[in-house]
């Protein structure tokens, strides 16, 4: 159930707002950035997440939710009250 | 996400209240017996589905919900829906 536990935290934060890597990294402990990339990588092609570069120097990257993201909310809110009472604590 | 699918129309189906393992892959298309098998392992080790051996002759088994099981419905109802609007046909 680990990779479908990352996930949810992820969503969750994305559905806070979240948008930029380091803040979602710094967000949810224990995460590496490299199961963050992978996740991210797969949600984009899932088409639930957007990737935008923005031309700053250095460029910032940002992370949103598109459409079909955002439709997940409902399921992650009852898969997160769900995993407080059934899961021990991580 | 194929994993995560399986998994879903599996509990939707333990949550209808099927118990045989013949009535559950019967009841989802393109399942696989060693998909199926797969999975209602991995939910019993999880303590999600709770299996049954019953001393007829030959054996019943019976696979149902333990409580922590039941209490994913909420979780299902709400992904079944989103699934249904925005993943494409199977």
């Amino acid at each position: 159930m680990v990779g479908r536990r990352w996930a949810g935290v992820i969503l969750r934060e994305l559905l806070r707002g979240t948008t930029r890597f380091r803040q979602i990294g710094d967000a949810i402990p224990g995460i590496t950035d490299k199961l963050l990339s992978e996740r991210l990588k797969r949600f984009e092609s899932e088409g639930i997440v957007e990737r935008s570069v923005i031309p700053t120097t250095p460029v910032t990257i940002e992370y949103r939710l598109t459409e079909k993201g955002r439709a997940l909310e409902a399921a992650v809110r009852e898969l997160s009250a769900w995993a407080e009472t059934w899961l021990p604590a991580r």
